[in-house]
């Protein structure tokens, strides 16, 4: 008889017919005699309704009045799945960011989460009703309604679970769980029964968009069991929880992670002196673009290459940018090349493991791809690749470590 | 420099185009000096969508979701227009119903309001902020979202009046004022520029749906003076108010109101007993079928004939439940009519002239309508006439009362 919070985007409430099989879920939980928080997004399409409203008004309407607008969506859906929950005979009861209260900071459209009051909550979860939170948005100190940004509610969900001290906090989606790959390279991929939340975090960042980075962080940092489920089918999805220590002897290896919206940058003939790499890299961060993969090396004429990646739309600022540092430190040239991927090989396994780099780079050698960049972290290693070998890339590699094959020494936890 | 507030209904604010004009007129009277405060219905369509989705759900709709739900509409409104205001350099902000705090009772969908908290108001006024808040709704003690009914909107806004001691209260409408008659009937109907509180209930009663008979029973008990205008058209408006004492002096009469939504029924050779009234009543009562004009003949053969009249759309139950009682009490007959009308002469001027009433039926009988029924109050007389004659009776009154016509004596207030 735990209480778990469970969250349902947009598609999942994208109609009164699909909010009805959202309540037929719910109520099952409840009739399990769990205790349930349901948290709930705007019906799809309905937050883009709302922008749209104010953008014929506004090109960049007033902040606090958009957030006033658009929690509007979520507050619609909140109020129609309690009726559907109240016509099943479910006692249920809608909160708008502010009843709860979901106190934030008064950073309008991108607030962050301060503090949640869990009082009102405990005393309507004691009375046997299902609560229904209006996800992605808050409440400052002085009543303003406030957004978390956009995909703001898993972390609404996470942040209630967190204070509600849930014992899981599910979240729903359109796909049945967190994949070693992408199941449209690779045919073999193979859901995940399990995953830490550093290799979600490293998975997610990578274009893996189960779920929002932001809300992984925060079950990481209070310990609250995420669940990755399909909203319309059965199956026990995937739990992102912390490592545990059986685990770390195993060089078990999560996934295999790419991302195509990269493109990279070479400034060649750099005078190699201190302080170059910020020269270079300094008036990028000012002109609000955010570097990916950076790899210097230094020349035997006492001059430096130095490459980096951006995300491709950043690309021709980037460019522009880059020209004029060029000039500014009497470098030789600008090259950019936009027809590249990143690949990655994400285990919280490899830490214990060296070999793990080599069968990568080995994996890659064997069918013959060339390796512009690497570049790794505790759990993850990436390699700069020419776009054109991604999908064959990431196909040896998950061959390679044997994704395709259900680890022996893993015993997935059952859904609550 | 006086504080204004001002209410838009949903035709007004039904565009964006719209809502941009809302923001001219607003603006306007910001830059005269005055300080403003603005309450906006949802935009027309809007509250009905809220409602076809929660009937997809249920059939009845739990009332405290109902309310979450559709006060949403007038919250899209507040922010859309806080924006425009914005966009023209007119400092403005959001209010929901439960941010300014607006107190209710708990009755979900028709909640009465016990209280307003001016102080986070005054406080926004003072720092020169148009406030932009949601009509129709409120919050009970407990938190919950409540709403005040349809129409409700025009309460708020006398509400937010009375609780600022605002100088006026705007009523911005698809009309230009409140007219001696329909003008659709008489061709010389004229708009009024003043109006007691008591004579505009009376026409509102009788169908000038211009306002909202609570809002003007809420003004009259507050003091609010109450304006009428439209929303896209220059003009005074009408504005309703105390009645003064110069004006006593004349027999002015007000207008012609009139009603269509009208039948009778009589019972019959009622044997004649005290309580006989309560007898024929009481179930109508219970059935909750609102009785307007009632009339009682006692016949010299010791029984009676009992006459009264219901809202049209009633007629089928309340024959029902009559010809249940008619056996009951041992009666005649039960006859109903729904081809019958009201006419009233409205005016607080009667109170202190006799000759209105004879004049009344002299200006009737001229044009040879019959008289069914007769039924006074202070301020007004009705007639039950058959419905054919209506617009007959309509113009003939008008006429006898020289309604075309400026009265000499009123100098009407110029607009704020």
């Amino acid at each position: 008889m735990s209480l778990i919070v469970q969250k349902f985007g947009g598609t999942s409430v994208g109609s009164i017919e699909r909010i009805e099989q959202v309540a037929d879920k719910v109520a099952g939980f409840r009739a399990g005699g769990h205790s349930i928080v349901v948290v709930v997004s705007a019906m799809s399409g309905e937050t883009n309704r709302l922008i749209e409203l104010a953008s014929e008004i506004q090109e960049h309407p007033t902040p606090r009045e958009m957030d006033v607008l658009v929690s509007t969506g979520e507050q619609v859906t909140t109020a129609l799945l309690a009726m559907a929950l109240n016509k099943r005979g479910v006692k249920a009861k809608s909160y708008n960011g502010s009843q709860v209260r979901i106190l934030t900071d008064d950073a309008h459209t991108k607030a962050r989460i301060k503090e949640i009051d869990d009082a009102r909550l405990h005393a309507d979860l004691k009375e046997g009703f299902v609560i229904v939170v209006a996800g992605f948005q808050g409440v400052d100190e002085h009543g303003n309604i406030t957004t978390l940004g956009r995909g703001g509610s898993d972390t609404t969900a996470v942040a209630l679970a967190a204070a509600l001290k849930a014992s899981e906090c599910q979240i729903y989606t359109d796909v049945d769980g967190v994949y070693t790959t992408d199941p449209r390279v690779v045919d073999g991929a193979r859901r995940l029964d399990k995953i830490t939340f550093e290799e979600m975090l490293e998975m997610a960042s990578m274009g893996s968009k189960v779920l929002q980075i932001r809300a992984v962080e925060f079950a990481g940092k209070y310990n609250v069991p995420l669940r990755v489920l399909h909203s319309f089918q059965e199956g026990p999805g995937t739990l992102i929880t912390l490592e545990d220590d059986a685990e770390m002897e195993t060089p078990t290896i999560a996934g295999i992670a790419f991302n195509r919206d990269e493109a990279k940058l070479t400034i060649l003939g750099v005078p190699d002196m201190p302080g170059v790499a910020h020269h270079i890299l300094g008036p990028i961060g000012e002109a609000n673009i955010e570097v990916d993969v950076i790899v210097q090396n230094v020349a035997d004429d006492n001059t430096t290459d130095f490459t980096f990646t951006v995300g491709r739309n950043d690309l021709p600022r980037a460019e522009e940018v880059l020209k004029k540092v060029a000039e500014e430190i009497k470098a030789l040239e600008v090259r950019s090349d936009n027809k590249i991927a990143k690949v990655s090989v994400v285990g919280v396994g490899m830490r214990s493991h060296a070999g793990v780099a080599s069968q990568m780079f080995a994996a890659l050698a064997e069918v013959g791809i060339n390796i512009q960049m690497i570049t790794t972290s505790e759990i993850k290693i990436s390699v700069i690749i020419e776009e054109k070998f991604l999908e064959l890339a990431v196909r040896a590699l998950h061959s390679s470590f044997e994704l395709e094959e259900e680890p022996n020494d893993e015993n997935a936890d059952s859904v609550i």
